[in-house]
């Protein structure tokens, strides 16, 4: 096999020229740079590019950690992750965690090892503490509120305002009855929907009742689930937040199968603003998803320091509320 | 910085004994191990995993090729796709391609220098001639009928035999004015589809309506502009085949909205059987797309020969036909 050695000789060049080609660097004349390339087609030398790689230290890949590889919300960060990857040429390891933490270690160790230039964590299962020890490996960059540390990077939504923004839209619409939707209780945008909720409930001197949070819903079929609950109940709420626009369209079909009228019976309000919530015309906030993607590869590919980003989030008024 | 011949000192071993223990090799003293592995905790040593990939020849990596990384049918292979690496200790890199060869180009590229060690290709752009050249660097597994091509492996749906039966049925309910809706023009499983299309027609003998065929619908809110098209029309489909589930809703939801009766003046059936179709009561086809994509990732990574394994689809009854 033709090795870097051949080519110098073919092109009557030096070893290290032949090198400065295949890592393109400058200060290689036109001259010479043509007769490596010559000597390489002749001799149809494939250059290793995890050699390359390995000699540059780069990778040009970017590790993604989603807890689902397949699901609407993270979907749109992945494309907007996606889209920033084809135009600056890198490429991205996909991770699935399904929310076990050995497999976030996992993806923080191919940055240890090099593997992946940086790490994007698009939601967070491991300790702040332990995140910071893999700073030294390279950028990671969350998609939380992490504007109180100084180690890592993050795009994120206020979820806190959102949600009291939400809580006040449906109080003024005289709701007393509210509930809301998650997908995990853990994690840092779960707890600070909880803090406004709570806070909400406080100053508005409401009753907090625990029946009213449904967790673990994450897809369209999950909406059936929470309305078979609420048709249980004695008491049930009047209104909810859905933390996904697919389960917001989940419980608005299964609403109209068992007759409860939206609004009227039920109001609902979705995040994300998408399609599903145009199409059905449910009232939500227009989360930037895609952008966010965006920007978290631009964050974690970018040279400049550490920065916390927020994305604004607006309520668009549909038929549901 | 701690390099393998300190390891080896401070362990008191051989260099190619600390090199079995870093790649796993067998025939090493659990003595010995537990010593390499003590002095590799004391020093804190870290392995480059990208130097051992390398010398392995392996990157543990696979690449992923698809159109659009956030889209209803490839998510579902992705899921699948990522189940799998999730447990054989896999990541994979997810190349969208928005149907550019370039990138394909790119992916093809990772492989040929030996970036991952397998390909998928889930939505195919570059002719098979080119497909067959990198063949020689690693596995390619294709997401279409490819049994006439030893050297590349496929996992595939009969989209012919899906779109005669579909057209049977159809017919069998008294439907003569059949349409269909698709994603791209171009591609294998198109050209199959649109083979069927004709063939039942002459069979039928009925005439075909160039008019009656939609393409460049990948999303829900792609249903829209369907309806409008078939509004303009003077002599309208009265039933559509719809290759993605997400579009068949979309339809279903722009008919319902215009007053279009879904059946009667308009039959639509979908392809999936995602959960949307099941909420909308959609009749569709079930293609088990997740099983697919854990069994592309099985024939990438698998060590048997080249193999083509169809997957049988099913008709789901509900209440758009």
């Amino acid at each position: 096999m033709t090795n870097i050695k051949d080519i110098a000789r073919i092109a009557g060049v030096s070893v290290s020229t032949v090198s400065r080609v295949i890592n393109n660097h400058p200060y290689v004349s036109e001259e010479k740079k043509s007769a490596v390339l010559e000597a390489m087609e002749k001799t149809n030398y494939q250059i290793n590019m995890k050699a390359v790689h390995l000699s540059k230290g780069k990778s040009q890949l970017i590790g993604v950690v989603v807890p689902f590889a397949n699901h609407p919300y993270f979907g749109l960060l992945v494309e907007g992750i996606a889209n920033k990857a084809v135009s600056y040429h890198f490429h991205f390891v996909l991770i699935q965690t399904n929310y076990e933490e050995e497999r976030e270690r996992e993806a923080l160790d191919m940055l240890k090892h090099k593997q992946i230039d940086g790490l994007i964590i698009c939601s967070r299962i491991s300790e702040m503490k332990q995140i910071r020890e893999y700073t030294n490996y390279g950028r990671i960059v969350l998609c939380e509120n992490a504007a109180n540390y100084d180690f890592v990077s993050s795009v994120y939504i206020d979820h806190f305002q959102a949600f009291y923004d939400a809580l006040t839209f449906l109080y003024q619409k005289e709701y007393r009855k509210i509930g809301y939707c998650i997908g995990r209780e853990s994690g840092s945008n779960s707890y600070n929907r909880k803090k406004a909720y709570k806070q909400f409930h406080e100053e508005m001197e409401l009753v907090c009742n625990k029946q009213y949070i449904f967790s673990e819903n994450y897809y369209l079929e999950d909406g059936e689930k929470v309305v078979r609950e609420i048709r249980q109940m004695g008491n049930p709420p009047e209104a909810l937040l859905v933390t996904s626009d697919a389960v917001a369209a989940g419980i608005l079909m299964a609403c109209e199968k068992n007759g409860i009228k939206v609004p009227g019976d039920m109001a609902i309000i979705g995040f994300g603003n998408q399609p599903i919530s145009k199409s059905m015309e449910i009232t939500t906030f227009e989360i930037p998803l895609v952008k966010m993607g965006e920007r978290l590869f631009e964050q974690v590919i970018g040279k400049n320091q550490i920065k916390h980003e927020e994305l604004k989030i607006q309520l668009i008024e549909r038929n549901t509320v």
